[in-house]
């Protein structure tokens, strides 16, 4: 049986806005005539430990009925260095805000994120679009094992760096970027066609407490479990909002890589990760000079930045997890 | 005779937006009632040579009938390697857009530009204002000199770096900073109160043709050469704004100075230079993640970013520069 329908792998650190994102991809694959076929998820270390991660994706992917969806480990440690622990202060200890599912009887595949990776471009070459939404520890690693990925895959969505906003780990570094920039300047160097989608715009959409409670009130699974997530989320942002509320950051990631949001400005620009150990390490330096001039086209330039949105995006993710 | 006039110190690279920079302060300084005393100028290499910088200064000053400022040849090489011949694409081979000035009949003092600046500063101890509008190379000279200078200074305001918009030397420098990314970070870490006036709101404030025919059209002589040198920068910036223009930069931040012009967003926050070979080398990395919560107070931050204006700066420079 051949399928329309166009692949999808999902790289994430789950990790509370990643299980939104995980919502949401589910959402989007569950919809009549969806063209969206979630060919795997692999686990990375970030907000939490790979393992941790993979775990609380089987989970949820078992409330939402799709335990078929195979979950590969990724890498534990970064390129340089070791995993720091995540940031339990924001994502709660075990990851998703505290809240407890009913463990998955599925378990992880055998391969790893990276090799499955590498597998799953093969089998859908020119095909897979690939989501990754943590670290890019794993990217980098599939890039090592098979250098022609660039090749195979059709488009890299990147949720991370900060191009004209602040960082959220640093002055000017972003989390996911900033946990392996060795990792990530492998990524953005290699020859493939990459969507970037920084705090620019995953900081000014938010969801807010009416956003919550109408995922809690609808009683359905997935997103009553997601609401209760939030509330330890929110918290963690009151110190950067001065409100309960939160950055949309890696759903933000996946409703651009299925294409359903009006992007206002995406120029396609040069980026490269700061590596150095100065105070810019892991920032995505974006060459956006071009900004008063309407962008001119740049020569070796492969990554859309994605600076700006036509419209809010917390009604869209709303609608979306309340059939998830 | 005592004087109730506040003492200001200018470090500049005469280049054509310092040309405005100066004649805005003299402007200021010939105001009946002035309270804008001009105790010296330093020149150093950044747009031209400091010997140039010091050439163009001087015969400025003379234009506008004012040979008695004393004029200081600074340092002519960065802190760590070697001047690079300026910016004669932006501001012409003279630096002042190939405009021909009558030469002044006054040379520079003796001393240095740094040897100036300590001295006036323990002569006007506690009440001299800085304002750097090249490369800081000669402050950085000054506090080497002496390490006491951020306690005799009442001020500090430089033009240059760029906060939350790209560089203009490289997609996160701007050319005063990284022109000498050492010594800016050795003055960024010195304790002393800095207004910081970047691209953020010196590109946004721009003259356009309308205000260069004004200058020429005054007839009056500093104003009308300075009308002759901005069809050179106007040139250049057809490659930046699209259309012939030129940003403000260093009228924009004598103005800000002189308390001229009401500030929209300036929050006080942490500052350091980029002193590193990657790619983020002569950023002004400014810590504004609290611009989601209105910037909450940081400890330690002594560096005030001037991020917008309430009103078009354009205006203002231009009814100085009809008096000058």
């Amino acid at each position: 049986m051949t399928s329309a329908r166009t692949p999808y792998y999902l790289d994430c650190d789950t990790g509370i806005d990643d299980a939104l994102a995980i919502a949401y991809l589910l959402a989007a694959a569950a919809q009549p005539d969806s063209g969206v076929d979630i060919v795997g998820i692999g686990s990375v270390s970030g907000n939490v430990s790979a393992a941790m991660g993979a775990s609380n994706t089987l989970d949820l992917l078992a409330l939402a009925g799709r335990s078929d969806i195979p979950v590969a480990v990724g890498a534990h440690h970064p390129k340089v260095g070791e995993f720091r622990g995540g940031a339990p202060h924001v994502h709660g200890e075990n990851g998703i805000g505290n809240v407890e599912l009913e463990r998955s009887a599925a378990s992880a595949v055998s391969e790893s994120a990276a090799e499955m990776l590498v597998r799953l471009a093969h089998k859908h070459a020119g095909e897979l679009r690939v989501i990754a939404v943590g670290p890019l520890t794993n990217i980098a690693d599939a890039l090592h094992l098979d250098p022609t990925l660039p090749g195979l895959v059709k488009e890299l969505t990147i949720m991370g760096g900060a191009a004209l906003v602040p960082g959220n780990i640093t002055a000017v570094a972003e989390a996911n970027i900033a946990n392996d920039a060795d990792a990530a300047s492998d990524v953005f160097a290699a020859d493939w066609f990459i969507t970037l989608v920084p705090l620019d715009v995953t900081m000014p959409n938010v969801f807010l407490e009416e956003h919550r409670a109408a995922l809690i009130r609808s009683g359905r699974p997935v997103a009553s479990a997601l609401g209760h997530m939030l509330d330890h989320y929110f918290e963690f942002y009151v110190g950067v909002y001065g409100h309960r509320a939160s950055a949309l950051h890696d759903p933000l990631a996946v409703a651009v890589a299925l294409g359903d949001l009006a992007l206002k400005s995406a120029p396609v620009v040069r980026v490269v990760v700061d590596t150095t150990d100065g105070p810019g390490r892991g920032q995505t330096v974006c060459d956006l000079r071009g900004m008063y001039n309407g962008y001119p086209e740049q020569s070796g330039a492969h990554t859309r930045v994605v600076l700006s949105l036509e419209d809010d995006f917390a009604p869209t993710l709303l609608a979306r997890l309340l059939v998830a």
